[in-house]
């Protein structure tokens, strides 16, 4: 691969920077443009001022395909709010196309197939049923072979990432509800300050958000349904953490009959043998380990026919940005690691 | 009431500074002693230094019945380690027998009543089989009765309060796991440092222990057996959060049928009308709004027949030494409120 | 003293939050009233989810005189924004002026004598200069008698109280600059939710903000000055911290001739002899031993000439709510510590 | 260059850990054993968990120059205790000096060069006087070029780091004394747990420590003094931030006359122009954006003759790993920022 030419849509948020901050290490990426309806001229690194000294050039207002014109891959990160997302990724894809440009969206905007379920869960936002439906679903480890051809890819959900990744492997096998107790830190509610982002009701606290009422819920059913051809009966409750970033999962489930210990790993292991990202452990995860990375860290625990799976990611890595740029790998024919395979600072 | 004499034995502990933070405040109580095998003659607030102005008499290196020679009520709090406790209590409960004291173990060596269960779960600490059958176990809310007649109470495990008054209410109704997600402070691990506490291990990291493998498990299970009749099937999967204080339950199972909101709200307002302490609220719990307290805060959500209950503490208050006092009160027919009916900082 | 009667205008701030709080224990004192010009009807726990139980009583939209008919002492705490107070405290104190009513101003319109200098520093925000003039500067520990005998007192920043005693024993000696670098918990931005308290930008950071340019300097230099005579010279840099509440600062300066250890401490113990709420000790003071309290933590460090001072407190305890009350008590002849002795949670 | 063998003597501490990190995607270097005397033969990956799949090797338990065979350059860096490494530096030293090996000391056995200074602040631990006298001062930006020369260097302390670059560009122009207000994460106490690293102690808490008695403040003149000929005046006090990682200083001190913000920036600037890791800023530094970075971000604000410098960097990095690689690339003809030049999370 000679070059491969970038844009972010959205730059502004906290998604884009951490593309960026990814893509400043990427040995065959280029991020030729960073897209603000309301930047526009400011330097980027005046809304992500981590990136000062990397990113000085301007936030330009609107995509151009005039940008592109020496590279060999073009990909658009489509890093716009749910609903905004439905109506201007069409026209991102449009412009792009002449050069086969691909969108990455990051929004939820692309990921339920149904449309129904999607009205439901994303609620007036309109979107274009048929363009919705050429979307590949971008979960790398369940899903390579599509996203690898794809030309339109959902970003999945950070809290669905880590519940799907935790329970993927068993997903044939459960019986009865699986549990998901999701934990996240902060940064998963953006950059606009609310009160839930306020330190002071945060700092030291914890609390449950949208219990039975999230629409990743119905996002992990649909790539469980995938993978094991069922769909499963769920429970999920995310919880706010007192930190910023990483996802902390508890999956809770039984299966039919009793499972050693050793068959669980065994079965872990062997699911996600060629998924360089996801690391099997046989202690507990931490967050510390995950956090500015696009590692996913995992580990079952069993007695009797009750199983727990545990994994731990980064909202912003693994969660989105990480995936995103694993994603835009394979779509362009790179190793999947490429860009990524650094640890985590490990004290946070 | 005239005056409860209050000694407290293991003074050093994080359950012995709690409780002495409580007793400031309290009408009736009055801190006799304080006593530390190590630290006699030193200050008590040198050992807890937000209490300096407090508490600045000497520890005492023994219980001695002459201390409580004018006091109505004579309770001894032993805040001893696991193991040392089953050793040093039936000597404590002696020394004080000839003034009718009584004695409330916060250490985990009488809460459970089948010997076999105590020695699988508490490993080589031996403790007398008798002794330990006169323990009344002492979550009030659950077992007000037995406690306020008791001489001998068996204070509950932190975590195990916190499941118990989550899925109690529901305990008969109940059909298949009850599935407990808990989460916890690091102050749960006491005062001496280690790896559990080392802030560079914690901060911004969260992490799962002793899964399917902690002592408060059987602990819940006889609890919610005494409560329903049946001995329920649970999960129960403790983590550490990046904050000191605080423990967070999910409670997760089905009915038999479909349970409506109203009535499961009902169903929790009902079994805690006569409770001060517990709050049944209609949002979510929240750490800072329980921390400092004796407060146990819960919610209740269904979906069909699942049901998920929702509760927080703190584990030092609610789930330790604000227990202890609530049930010190109601065993020398205070009011069971007495010293403890303040609200919490909100902010911390 | 059979009963003060309290209104709290501003109600909905954190300020007002804390000051229910205290109040929540105060035994003389009934909160009569809770106003907001923009939640009347709604319940005051419902702005404050921490005192729900306590506080349930819906806030008023307005003062009345009516609501103290049988109370013996009447204070306003008024917990508005800069520049509202200048507004609206003159109508409020005209309007208890029949019941002999007190005004306790928790804003800083009312703190600079120099009505140039608040204009400086308070930008356009008008105030009526006589009015002004009849404020006492409410700082306990340093202007005892004249608050005493106030009706209007104007409750000093919580940034410059921490910095006032620290350095006041030490005014009259000082040779050349007095520097304090400040650091403070974030709740001292209040509870708009804004980049200064978003917590993906706070947690694991720390920052300096308003070098040498903080409306705090010139209150400390005017206090510092009625100490001991001369207006000091001063560095004044606040920090924001990564946790919610407390004050730490750091009085760096040095005096005419060597001092002995001995004498410094001398010194800090007899200016603060008849003051309750100030400890002088011989370990570096920790915020943790002062949050959620009226105390402040003094410890005085020398070497040669050169003198350190450092000072703990709680931003919202003794910063604000806490000195506010200690204010009312000595205005209303109680003693000063009323309601406030109470020690800190130690670990937070 | 064609590869530089590098071995880390102290191989399970955080400077160990943190120079794997980085030497993880340094291009040149390659990491051929890490030493620990204890763990010989356990996977370095077990004792630094977020390093699993990166340094799974085992510990070696000894230095041996065989592991350098086909390495152009061989650096040691020696991540050992003091007082241990004054001991043990000499031997790594000679070893390696068949193979013109450099030894980078993170240890501060080796940095005061006065030796009865050394002995003074680092107790009973003996150096080698002669031995001591071979080192250079390893802070890159003041003193590169002996550096870049040298076989031995003593990386510098982190708080040393911090405070002189804030104070270096100015050294020459103090009047009087330079007070440094230096505020530092947990993570610099190391990895063995105590009261100092103890979450429930350090959380929502912050407290200083060696008032006037730290063992950098020498360190910081003797730089100082190196820069401008004359050794400085100092107030220095170190606290302990509720955080895992980064310093924060503030430096304060008056310059002969009146300067320009604009003369003063221009200062810094210049001062290091060629340094590319040091970022002169016109808003405050934020920890975020140094940690995990080799970064030290500046801003310096002045008023009349008062000047304000505030420094942040990472204890972990800029402060010890960053500069001791920043150091070897100097040291083996390398471009400065080879391996460091990445941008920090930003959000932590």
């Amino acid at each position: 691969v000679a070059k491969i030419g970038v844009s972010i849509v959205g730059g502004t948020g906290y998604g884009a920077g951490e593309l960026l901050r990814y893509l400043a290490s990427h040995p065959k990426a280029e991020v030729v443009s960073v897209i603000s309806s309301s930047k526009g001229g400011e330097s980027v690194s005046s809304m992500h001022s981590h990136l000062r000294g990397f990113y000085d050039m301007p936030f330009s207002s609107k995509l151009s395909v005039d940008d592109f014109s020496d590279c060999e891959h073009v990909v658009v990160f489509a890093g716009l709010p749910h609903g905004v997302s439905a109506a201007e990724v069409p026209r991102l894809a449009e412009t792009v196309a002449a050069v086969k440009g691909k969108v990455i969206d990051l929004s939820g905007d692309h990921r339920l197939r149904i449309q129904a379920e999607h009205a439901e869960f994303y609620g007036s936002s309109a979107r274009d049923e048929d363009f919705a439906g050429k979307f590949a679903y971008g979960l790398t480890e369940i899903n390579r072979e599509q996203i690898s051809g794809a030309r339109l890819v959902a970003n999945p959900g950070c809290l669905a990432s880590a519940c799907i990744l935790a329970a993927a492997p068993f997903a044939g096998e459960v019986v009865g509800n699986i549990v998901f107790d999701a934990k996240t830190g902060i940064s998963g509610a953006g950059r606009t300050p609310s009160d839930v982002t306020h330190l002071p009701l945060r700092h030291g606290s914890m609390q449950a958000y949208k219990v039975l009422n999230h629409r990743h819920e119905p996002e992990i059913a649909q790539a469980l349904c995938d993978v094991s051809g069922t769909k499963p009966s769920t429970f999920f409750v995310p919880h706010l953490l007192p930190t910023t970033r990483g996802i902390y999962v508890g999956a809770y489930f039984e299966v039919s009959g009793d499972i050693s210990q050793k068959e669980a790993e065994e079965t872990l292991r062997s699911f996600y043998e060629a998924s360089p990202f996801v690391r099997v452990e046989n202690t507990p995860p931490e967050l510390r380990n995950v956090v500015g990375t696009n590692f996913c860290d995992l580990q079952v625990i069993v007695r009797g026919r009750q199983v727990v799976v545990l994994g731990a990611l980064d909202n912003l890595g693994k969660g989105m940005a990480g995936t995103a740029i694993q994603n835009m790998n394979i779509m362009c024919e790179l190793s999947e690691t490429t860009g990524l395979d650094t640890p985590s600072l490990g004290l946070v």
